[in-house]
């Protein structure tokens, strides 16, 4: 049987280096800093595989985690030396792939979500984020904190033309994670959602969606964030998560019956607790956040029954989530709140991130 | 402004006595025993109101729990002296309700949910068993182990002409549960479910049910059950829940990768840690029994959102799902496996319960 | 068997006058003009019954279609003389139902659905406009265009505190319908839609729900209510329904492929020949306005298929979905275009739907 | 730019001829002969195509009409010479796609949707068969009616093992497009649903894979296939489409108000004509045979307005679709009423058709 493959590649007209900066992180406690690594090269592209010359990623809760060895267990395992990034928005160089609809030049996004098979009964049903051979960027793959990434063609995801691209970064992980949660959950427009982790990265995402999506919505976080998230993201009103009655207050705001979903994006284990206790009957509460190894929501299961709730986990979403969440930042429907720092500001980000101090997201410029 | 409200009654053609027995429960300690109390007059019955003498009732999980105190706290206070029972049928003696479809002689069920306000955003979505105003069988009104029993007419359930009447009285409780969290469940026609508990009155409907959906089931008990699940329930594989490796058996039968859904039927707590642990992505845990007070399904946010699991609270059903759900028995699809008893029979079957060697469910009759 | 009904009544502190204005039309041909005919009172009033002293009263296009004969032929054989009106808003003043949630005084909504069984499968399924038994106001029953009308407490909408009332009244036929067919659609945000018929009653509320849910909107209508369309309604885009090529500019405007549903809010039968003609694939076609008896959307069997296309009648909604698109309302987000006229106006409003001319919906004040 | 497409080719141990047989219809009169022409090489395929050697193909409907010239226009335009068949089941003998499932020796389907992007919006939110760049089998492409056929990975069905695989081929076309259609009705187990052309290869299928979920079925064809469809197929009731009462006929069977979905596999305009008059409030029409062009199911308004009517064009399914509906079968729940004939048959097959005499499926052996 004959069984030869050989490649079939394009490659843009700039020159491509051999070496790159990247922010690599040893250890959770030698912080993530700038180095040199090597690049990939185009002649090293195996099928399907493409290279692109990154402009912005994204700096996203899941990196600091992984970072911090948050994960540090079982399926959490972190790979050291670690590149982190998910939420990458850069320029297709190189491509070794005939039949895709990409082609050198093209503004691409790398997502959470690498590459998949696109021939499992997962990915058949459009469930591709959890195919058993899926590879996730700055997981079981190096990510996009690095000038240029090795990219799977099946997943890439096409920029909108025009678009601000430090605006179309955090769509990658954080937007369509918490469009598709919002989605998927029991509330509809006109009713009442919270969302505990308001003003970070994903949450003040998920104010915004939910507005454009005419629900009405309660930010919970920390004081400090408050005219942010009402003034700022448009959140419908704000609850102090230090507050002792926190929860008693978000019942009393939503028609002192509790919330039809809480889209829980905060980062603390804390958020996740007391999830069902503000819900009312048949709401939902939705796991978005990726909190540290071993936080639950403790599912009580007569409170549960009686209250006909629903506790779901929310991973990402499909490509075709990505695009429809990008679409309505194209259309300036939803402006993210971003702020551009250089490529060397990841470690300070994280340490923002765990002071709890951030308000949306930082994005950094790798050329800068 | 004048306010007169008068009645409108229809009383049957045979007697109502001013006694009758009724199985009470005064406290945990004392047992369930046969008592003569007095009987509701159809004078006695306000508008919307019916009385019903009863001929069966099913023996509930949720009867024997509240005997037992297991839900003693918070909003599970046991009212007592205790008349439990929430799936009875009988025939319609009077009623004071001239717009009702039901009239005297009428062969109609009492299901747990006694009485809701038809009027409330909940009712009108379909939610009536949520509706802040409901009244609950054997719970926060007295139960079906009585001879006659008060009802109200708008949530009265028509009984098919020609059905086993002994067969009909678990599907208004348990049926319609384990019908309802089959169908809401992320689980269709040809997809592995597992069912906790599928020796029992619950689980053994849910086995049943869930095969007349063309699903492939898993039984889940002990091993004395298992020819019951398999050969009379017909359930395509049975585990055995004592065995150290069960959870890894019930992920090996189903393909390798878990269930789609598991609908937890059992009494035991110990069967509400693991349920996600043997979900397939996307798989869904349906809570239906009610383990007692304090017993959880904790789920832990990184698998529920990397496996993008669903755990949700079931609660009874509709008024339409009880019908339907009546309906797959009256045509034969399901064929309850019911054991009839005499009246007094109530405590002997709680002993069972408490000792788990119960097949099926047993329905007391209530005139021997 | 004993068998007394006898009645619960509440009746308010004003007097209840014999006589009222109501608007009549004995015939096509003599138009419809105000008479003096009898108030039902009090005492007539049957179980479940209540009187409402109506405030204001929407002109609907299916009153203008009754009343000119449109629907004269099988079911659509019009009662005459007619009463007509199907969206009135008043007040509460005398009922016979001692278990409903209204009493004396309370501002309520009479909607074409006058009256169902609440018992039926349909019913119970959350389909109460198709029961068998249902009631439709100013068709089966005399409807809004009288000063006092007789209701059914099963039916009756509640009005939100401080709402405008002549806004309230086109919601509970026009406005539940589009609220209706717009969720029951393909279509959801983001997604074009396009409503042939825009600027009219029905039409003009459609654009203006479809933009609260996010939706992009072709309005489609004759030239001379373009910019009220687009500048009062805020639909996206604008299509001259004269047009040769209207159904090209609907596509072209629609990413070049079609939108993904279209609400028919027409009374022309033009308008629903080609409505599946600039769908996209998967799109709906939704009908919702009543053109006259014979008017088909002819589905080609081929073009379905491939389109993948679905058609489907929209008939009101439920009694949860007019207090939903009431919400809607009464938060500011939809202000419906409403023009106040005297109760003597209806004929001149059905001269102005014949002529296409008007714009939004006519309200007329019963006591004007 | 570099721009160098090579190929990675793969080519089983057997050779591949030159010259094979194919059944050939130069046009509507000149029938459908069974000719030799080339085989594609292997050495001619290009990334993402695969050479597949056929064992059975199914005689599908569509295959006739085209044939037949029945859609001669627009859209319909036949390519001649047809070499029609869109039900294929063989052996992969030849691919070029590294990154594909699929490898040397594997059984594969064929279906009628041959090729689409697998990147397009439509593709990405799972309905690929209306992909803009789809390649349809036997239509844009040559079809199955021939030894060898050139297939294309991204759509290639993998067969279950064990399989009888003259019963594998009709899922792919014809089974996947009922299942499909059963699935996006309005009907559920319980529901009664009406299949006109019961007997015929789509009907039998249609009736069967009803019965497996649950659902009531009416078959309706001509009286000679009455035991047919209901001793065979296991239909509930039979209707003769002959009878002049026959929509009376069926209501009356479906509880007297009709049924719940009517799945229109007939090659019969007149079948389509009345397709809503027999559905129930809320009831559903699928569209799924093609008949002749120009058929048409006429929507009138009101009756679909009054009662909640829907009807939709069923275009086959997804890939996840036919492996779900090939799993069916492959568990034994459904057992396709196939006759394995000839290679030479299909004319005569055709003159069955025509003739409307056909029970259940033709599958043509292609080396016999």
């Amino acid at each position: 049987m004959a069984n030869s493959f050989s490649s079939s590649l394009a490659i843009g007209p700039d020159p491509i280096p051999r070496e790159q900066l990247a922010a690599v992180s040893h250890s959770a406690s030698t912080g993530t800093v700038l180095e040199t690594i090597p690049v990939v090269q185009p002649s090293d592209l195996k099928p399907g595989e493409a290279l692109v010359k990154l402009i912005y990623s994204g700096v996203c809760g899941s990196s600091y985690h992984q970072a911090s060895d948050h994960w540090a267990e079982g399926k959490g395992r972190v790979p050291r030396p670690l590149i982190a990034g998910d939420e990458g928005v850069g320029t297709l160089v190189a491509i070794n792939d005939p039949t895709s609809r990409f082609k050198i030049g093209d503004t691409v996004g790398i997502k959470f979500v690498a590459a998949t098979c696109n021939q499992c009964t997962l990915c058949l049903a459009g469930l591709e984020m959890v195919c058993p051979q899926a590879k996730y960027t700055g997981r079981s793959v190096n990510g996009t904190f690095q000038q240029y990434s090795l990219a799977w063609t099946s997943q890439l995801t096409p920029i909108p033309p025009n678009m601000n691209l430090a605006q179309a970064a955090p769509i990658l992980c954080a937007g369509v994670t918490v469009w598709r949660a919002l989605k998927d959950s029991t509330a509809s427009a006109g009713d009442w959602v919270a969302v505990p982790g308001a003003g970070g990265g994903l949450g003040s995402l998920a104010v915004q969606y939910a507005k454009y999506l005419g629900m009405r919505v309660i930010a919970v976080d920390s004081k400090a964030k408050d005219t942010f998230c009402t003034d700022e993201l448009g959140a419908d009103a704000f609850v102090d998560y230090a507050a002792v009655d926190y929860v008693q207050q978000i019942k009393k705001i939503a028609d002192g019956v509790g919330v039809q979903a809480t889209i829980l994006c905060s980062n603390e284990p804390t958020s996740y607790v007391n999830a069902t206790d503000y819900l009312r009957p048949t709401g939902s509460a939705m796991i978005v956040g990726l909190p540290p190894t071993g936080s639950h929501v403790p599912v009580d299961c007569r409170n549960a029954v009686l209250g006909m709730h629903t506790v779901r986990g929310c991973f990402v979403g499909t490509r075709g989530d990505v695009i429809d969440a990008l679409d309505v930042v194209a259309r300036g429907k939803v402006v993210p709140k971003v702020t551009v720092k250089p490529f060397s500001a990841i470690q300070e980000t994280y340490d923002c991130m765990a002071a709890g101090t951030l308000c949306g997201r930082v994005v950094v410029d790798m050329w800068e």
